[in-house]
């Protein structure tokens, strides 16, 4: 492949675009790889797309060398299946809608559980047939509330997913397994550096989950990582180590006090010790109890009343709240006037099972544990309520916030540091949900039904293509590794006369070994506006044809390093096509 | 590539799918290339993706042997450029409109024209950037009010749209014919065969306009061809040649006739010749000139009533009609009650200029030419009505049937003949249509701007799958031209034992040597089976290792012709591997 920048459709841009808020997204549109179309819809423009058909087809080898056969559905799709798994209401409003001429309600599918499980239901029936991987690459839609940072929260992406089907439950780890380990060689082979965390199974269901986020000042996800083994999870999916239990009647008598004017914990231990109440003066926030009220719905839109208790110091995460209880989804409550036995700043959880209130807590909160929380009357919190004894939560969860420093929950020895990714991957394993929905079974050895079991996989093929732009950048511009690079050499001739004769030649002879090749053949430009856009647009490696090429020279430059090294010409190609393979 | 029948996501069937239609959806669906999804929407398969993969390659290849660079864009857009364009309205029904979750109108684009002309605006701005020529391969949706025909007309298909951008007309029509010329290499090397026939610039407006029509008898597309000439243009297209002008005063005077229960053409003349009117008892219908009222709407809702004359031997084709007042659509008027000035079966052109009705004619309908024709009296008819004194048209029509026989409007010696065909590919001359509502221009050499003039290219390549299909195929099944087959050999071991052990070797080396092969390694079905599932598959060769492999030979059979040979099995691989090249 032979690019000529004469006429290849493209324009750097010296300046930032305005709505540019991640590196990038800055440094893709400023070096004319995708420019906006939509809100939240970008165009690939020639560079990008080269980029992106190489991710797309490193995916594709990857998903090949481990049998996955690959298929493509259709984007539109009627909501009848969607209804029948119960996604067409869980997905809520991030799915894009629309009804045909007659009516008919369709959804733009974000992924495609049900129809990859109706089709194999539809083709496969006997246990001779499996293990089965099925892929497709596929445009995607999503209804973004708030599109942003360019090609990492679009409306519109490319995606990879695909699909195990297996007999059992050791089929589907070994699916599972097999595709986390393409998944690391193809994000290693497009030089990403990445972590591998435990995820929440989220709108999937299922048991076993993990995301590949590709590490980044920037990304959305928040993760922690273990300082001393390799425990890595998503924030949502970190889970608290419990302390022993206690014996609740060892504890002293609950007592109940005046604490006017404590409506927040800080005002509270500050009067707690002020006025030594138990007879103590090192009063914390970690030991009050903090008692927060929000309101649940249920997807079939039933709502219900929820008090969470976690330990003073920490706030509720509403993020890990959220997926806690994932289908349902929660808000905060606010409606104290029409409950007047829920005491807004002071209630406690003594009274909730009198009330009705379901009532979930910290897992730190274990019985035997003695807490300073609300009394259920204005300007009063008890000391010495304890769990076990004065009250008895209905479970536990995980929605106290997550901090640095907290003890790992795997080694239980290391403290967790919280980094923050960009989600490249995620990985599965759904079990028998759409299974169970669709009854796909298969004709056992013995004549009987065996009901499969499910893993679902996905790439987001162009925001891979924002993360690798992410982790491989400088001032200057992009410097792609080689596993994504657009093209393989960029030449650069400084000087018109013998120099872009030299540098032709040179690129026929590259693309004619196999090389993908961009020649800078205007002659309307400085040799300095052409060294800037050779660095803005990243290429591994530019070849200057300069000066020296009288005495035989040119100098090849790695982007990426910024060495600089004058090779003989003679030897250019050789060494170029050897660096290649 | 080596893919084995063994593992292959793959069920042939032996019946035929009770909704297929046509031909190639029949074989399509029973030979495992794709499956029905949804209304209008299937399923890529394994096999059947390969096949989309090498057609879409083709295009590609030769998109970019004329200089055509790729982008992408996306599918999801505002209604703000279109809007602009005035094609918000054009479309119609068929176009998908769905609102974002705040309210905002999208479409889902049928043609990317608004959002080429915009992109190109914003990065090109110099004489010296063009022509310049751009496409993009894509997923494009339609509301079709009757999905049918499986891949023939869906509502989600795989289209390549290109767009050349030129200074001046000499430069646009450089583009097109280069285009023109791509577009006949991709469709021989395809194995189609096809016509390039003049159509009716319609939805885009602009000059010159093309379809290319793939033979087939149950295309949708009717087309004329003549039988001396190389003429063929789209039914809509065909151009009526008008005979000379003679002297509206030469005629004899226009007489008024009773003609009781006459509200057809048929009776009509029937009775003239029966009471020999006018002295003639030589009435045909072509003698008769039949008014046709019509409703005509417009694009911004305008309403009005037109009246259409035609030759009476000729119906007023509405898909002509259609196309000739494009954009503005036509229905029958009805309502005649409401209007008693025009009588139903009995309306003659002489009153309409006063009626303030328009009224358009069939070319035939020359100045000088004497009709039978209504009186707008119930029970009354005319005879000797003459253009050009009893009235005037107020332009002329292209609405009347085509006849195979009528005249060929190129030679004019010619007789047309009427054929069917799919329409796989469309070159338009679009002219400045969009550069002129976008305001795309070019900084000429003198630093005045000039106006780009654009041309707008398409190929259905999920729909050329199908025509493909619909071409090479007999009773058995599929039979792939070389260059669309999904694989090149396919290998088929009659036998468990040393046969299907030697084809997997020849599968291996095959494979080895570039060719793409299929192995069926089942030893669950018999040979008879094995042979029915290749001659449905279609594969180009196959290689049947059978009973003669003691003897060193295998038996090659190729699927179009029928030939078969048996060949040395040490020749083999050389053999394939040459016929390849």
């Amino acid at each position: 492949m032979l690019l000529r920048m004469s006429s290849l459709f493209l324009r750097t841009l010296r300046e930032d675009p305005a709505e540019a808020e991640v590196p990038s997204h800055r440094l893709l549109v400023r070096a004319g790889y995708i420019r906006r179309a939509a809100p939240g819809g970008y165009t690939w423009l020639p560079l990008g797309k080269l980029v992106l058909d190489r991710v797309a087809e490193v995916v594709r080898e990857e998903m090949a060398a481990i049998g996955g056969q690959e298929v493509l559905f259709p984007a539109l799709l009627p909501r009848e299946p969607y209804e029948r798994s119960g996604r067409w209401l869980e997905y809520g409003p991030d799915m894009f809608r629309l009804r045909d001429r007659r009516g008919v309600e369709h959804l733009l599918a974000p992924t495609h559980e049900e129809m990859f499980t109706l089709l194999v239901k539809d083709l496969f029936s006997s246990y001779r047939d499996f293990p089965l991987v099925l892929f497709q690459v596929q445009t995607k839609f999503r209804d973004e509330p708030r599109p942003r940072a360019g090609l990492l929260r679009g409306r519109e992406f490319l995606m990879k997913d695909s699909y195990s089907f297996d007999l059992d439950d050791a089929g589907l780890a070994a699916s599972y397994e097999r595709h986390r380990r393409a998944y690391q060689r193809i994000f290693d082979r497009l030089g990403l550096s990445y972590t591998i965390v435990a995820a929440m199974p989220g709108a999937m269901g299922g048991t076993r989950s993990e995301e590949f986020l590709a590490a980044s000042p920037i990304g959305e996800d928040s993760y922690v990582a273990c300082d001393a083994c390799d425990y890595a999870a998503n924030t949502e999916a970190v889970t608290t180590p419990a302390p022993p239990a206690g014996d609740p009647a060892a504890a002293g008598p609950l007592q109940v006090h005046d604490t006017p004017d404590t409506p927040t914990i800080e005002s509270l231990v500050e009067l707690a010790n002020a006025r030594r109440l138990a007879g103590r003066a090192d009063w914390t926030a970690a030991a009050t109890l903090k008692n927060v009220v929000v309101r649940l719905t249920q997807p079939d839109g039933a709502e219900e009343i929820l008090v969470i208790g976690v330990p003073g110091d920490r706030e509720v995460d509403m993020k890990r709240l959220a997926a806690a209880v994932y289908p349902a989804t929660v808000s905060m409550f606010e409606d104290f006037a029409a409950h007047p036995d829920l005491v807004r700043g002071y209630i406690g959880p003594q009274v909730l099972r009198k009330l009705g209130v379901r009532y979930l807590v910290d897992p730190r909160v274990v019985p035997g544990t003695a807490w300073l929380t609300g009394a259920n009357e204005p300007g009063r919190h008890a000391t010495n309520v304890v769990c076990g004894r004065d009250f008895t939560p209905d479970g536990t969860v995980e929605a106290a916030e997550v901090r640095a420093g907290d003890p790992c929950p795997a080694c239980q020895e290391g403290a967790l540091a919280i980094r923050r990714g960009i989600e490249i991957g995620h990985v599965f394993q759904l079990g028998r949900r759409f299974a169970d929905a669709f009854g796909l079974d298969a004709l056992g050895p013995d004549g009987r039904p065996v009901r499969i079991t499910m893993g679902s996989y996905g790439i987001g093929i162009s925001r891979v293509v924002a993360a690798i732009a992410e982790q491989h950048h400088d001032e200057r511009g992009l410097a792609w590794p080689a596993g994504a690079a657009p093209l393989d050499v960029h030449l650069v001739p400084a000087g018109a006369g013998p120099q872009l004769a030299a540098a032709l030649d040179l690129a026929g002879e590259l693309a004619g070994r196999g090389l993908r090749v961009l020649v800078d053949d205007r002659t309307n430009v400085s040799a300095g506006v052409k060294f800037a856009d050779a660095e803005l647009i990243g290429i591994p490696r530019a070849v200057v044809v300069g000066r020296r090429l009288a005495e035989g020279y040119v100098e090849l430059r790695e982007r990426a390093s910024g060495e600089r090294r004058d090779v003989p010409v003679g030897e250019l190609v050789s060494r170029l096509v050897q660096a290649q393979v």
